[in-house]
């Protein structure tokens, strides 16, 4: 993996490694599908207006324009397009595409709507190891129609933690938490800009617990106990519902508290039955995104913490509305890029071969391309991919071709119409008939597998 | 199909009309890794430098900046940026990237390289039936290293036919020419500006052939008998290799118009054996694009003429190389939005049901959520999507929101742990188990057919 991308941080794959990235999103697919969720995509592109609604983001965003557009070039010129918004920008994550598609078709959709999406999305920010400015997500969500019951926070974090499971990654942990239950604990300890403290909470991996409470108290007005208390909460990390009891411990009194405290312990309870050893209530987890209402993951794969999350989410009860019709929505969002980064460039996983062919069909004359097209639409029948030799060079050339192209069958007919199949690996070379061959099970097609 | 993008040119579709597009998509992709495709995607994004570097093209580019860059922002209030050839814009086609992809990466692919790239593509145009400012195009090309034996042309011709005849789409037609013959010709009849005669011809749909004519005699100082001659040329059209008669009887003598004529008799003769009925000679096929130089390909649907073409490409030899080494390529590419808008706005083919889902474990109590859940997933093991209720509504409400989603099957558990399964479109109730039963085969999946 000596490669670097052409652009920096717009990565892009050999066809073997594509192969790995395949399995990845197939494997996704498949597990989101056999859940019930609709695939869908939206457009890549928004209007920035869209894009911002939500208040100032720290995401960078590339706008577009029409290179051979004068009026817009012009417009540029006189700097007003960066206040447009209508101007066009591409989408920096699925989820505010999300929101917009759900409120564009609520009269089409059936709620609680469960939909995965996999796609591109862009961010102009400083590329770093696991940070692109091009990279898919992997998202699902579920979204309903004025309520959407508790219990889907707790389904998605089973279904990505299935999901998650099924691919050639190490082990991982979805670290959760609750804003309710930060939110009713600082507003019970007599801090009432919650979202400032859990600014700077978010902060505490990044900047130190020392750092937090000096920004906690010179920013948000913290007295010295106030600020122990927030990071009190904030090491609480239990693999069970332990936390619980240990929250209760530090004396705080809240309504919004309880409702936290409730919904968190009802994800841990069904995570410890159903995925055990794949969840954590971590309450140092803030997420930065100021849309969250409830559940919040990230997720950390085990000896890669560094890497930063993997897969990140939660619940929101307000990004999407039309008028006074709400539509709360909880989902998670898988980070394939960095993930199959991660798996290439520690060679965690790979491909059996490097194409999907399993047979090239070799040339025993010029001619005979058209019956060698005939033998390869036979084997294709059965669903094995085949290739035909364009040209009847010596059949040491044509072996070579396919041990070059990583082809493990070579097919050849004899002037007589006798058919024989070699497997190049083992030299071991068969009479076949191009009407029943198959090659064994584990090479008949592309197989990806851990390290 | 009332529904009309929210941001024209930009179609998004709805989970069962996306249903379609995957099938669509499905199915390219087998075909395409039947015969030995490898995936790759390239970035959506492009230097201008690389985009525009085949000189001016016809195609509307879609630049990018950074909101956040306040030194681009800078540059752009100058007027700088649109000439500068590092400035970044989205890919407008797969093929120009592609011939990138190849060159960068010469030193890890086994040649002749193989690859499907299914992706999609942006162009500012103005949107209209069939023409999208972001749609999606299925690739194949196959390059060669130094030299591309002819056959290529004839078997991507042939695996494209395959790949559209497994479609759920109307009849189509290849439409095929081959630039050496219409150069050559032209040459051969004294017009030695053989760019502009094809540019000229390629208009003869949109403006006829007086309009044409005029062109040719205005603008390439063509006189009335070579115009006429050019005309002549394009008029002719057959489904088997008789063109090659019909243009010996013009009496132009030239080289590469042999080798053209040679060329193109050998796709169509293949053509006519492979898959008869599905190409033509088309003598009018020019191809707007400057990069061909060999085959050139448009494709109809039968009774759908005016969408324009749904799959197009040819051969070019001189698109990729690095220094002295060329890396000669031929692919045809399928415009899947452009098919897929067709196939839903006409109705041509539906999915059998609107989500993957094909059971629901409805809940007797609220409790019973769990071991709802482990049922759910004795059914996906044997991979039958499947999704849990939420609440434990009526029966006749879960019944109802099954109803709503399109899930076909509906899965009761009584107090004694006694299982049932209704089929809620015929109203049939049977006893099953769940590590046992399995729906009917044709419910098992979503299907897509033609209507």
């Amino acid at each position: 993996m000596a490669r670097t991308a052409s652009l920096s941080g717009f990565p892009e794959w050999l066809p073997e490694e594509r192969l790995v990235e395949l399995h990845v999103l197939d494997t996704l697919r498949k597990t989101f599908e056999l859940h019930g969720f609709s695939s869908i995509e939206t457009r890549a592109v928004e209007t920035v207006g869209q894009l911002l609604r939500k208040g100032e983001i720290d995401k960078e965003v590339y706008g577009l324009s029409r290179l051979q557009d004068e009026e817009a070039e012009a417009a540029k010129q006189n700097g007003s397009d960066k206040s447009d918004p209508n101007a066009l920008a591409l989408h920096f994550d699925l989820t505010v595409p999300f929101a917009r598609y759900v409120v564009e078709n609520a009269g089409y959709l059936a709620f609680p709507f469960r939909r995965y999406q996999i796609q591109k999305v862009w961010r102009g920010e400083r590329p770093q190891e696991g940070r692109a400015r091009e990279f898919t997500q992997a998202d699902i969500d579920v979204v309903g129609d004025g309520e959407l019951p508790f219990r889907y926070d707790v389904e998605i974090a089973l279904v990505i933690a299935e999901a998650l499971s099924a691919l050639p990654i190490p082990d991982f942990r979805l670290r959760i938490n609750n804003r309710k239950l930060a939110e009713g604990f600082y507003r019970g300890i007599g801090l009432t800009d919650t979202a400032g403290v859990l600014r700077s909470i978010d902060k505490l991996e990044k900047i130190g617990a020392d750092k937090v409470a000096g920004l906690l108290k010179s920013e948000l007005g913290a007295t010295d106990e106030q600020a122990a208390l927030a990071l009190q909460l904030a090491t609480i990390r239990t693999e069970d519902t332990s936390f619980v009891d240990q929250v209760r411990a530090l004396g705080v009194k809240d309504a919004l508290l309880d409702e936290g405290l409730s919904e968190l312990q009802q994800v841990i309870e069904a995570a410890v039955q159903r995925a055990p050893g794949k969840v954590v209530a971590d309450l140092s987890i803030a997420r930065g995104l100021d849309y969250y209402t409830g559940t919040v993951v990230e997720t950390v794969l085990v000896g890669h913490e560094q890497l930063g999350s993997i897969c990140s989410g939660g619940r929101y009860d307000a990004l999407a509305s039309k008028g006074n019709r709400k539509f709360p929505g909880v989902g998670l969002s898988i980070g394939v890029t960095r993930l199959v980064s991660r798996i290439l460039s520690q060679e965690l996983a790979s491909a059996s071969r490097a194409v999907p062919t399993a047979v090239l069909v070799a040339l025993n004359t010029d001619d005979s391309w058209s019956a060698a097209q005939d033998i390869a639409a036979s084997l294709r029948g059965r669903g094995i991919a085949t290739e035909v030799a364009a040209k009847a060079d010596k059949f040491g050339k044509q072996i070579k071709f396919a041990d070059r192209r990583g082809i493990p069958f070579v097919w050849f007919t004899d002037d007589d119409g006798k058919h024989q199949v070699k497997d190049i690996r083992s030299g071991e070379q068969v009479d076949a008939d191009p009407m029943s061959w198959t090659p064994p099970e584990e090479d008949l097609h592309v197989r990806v597998t851990t390290a």
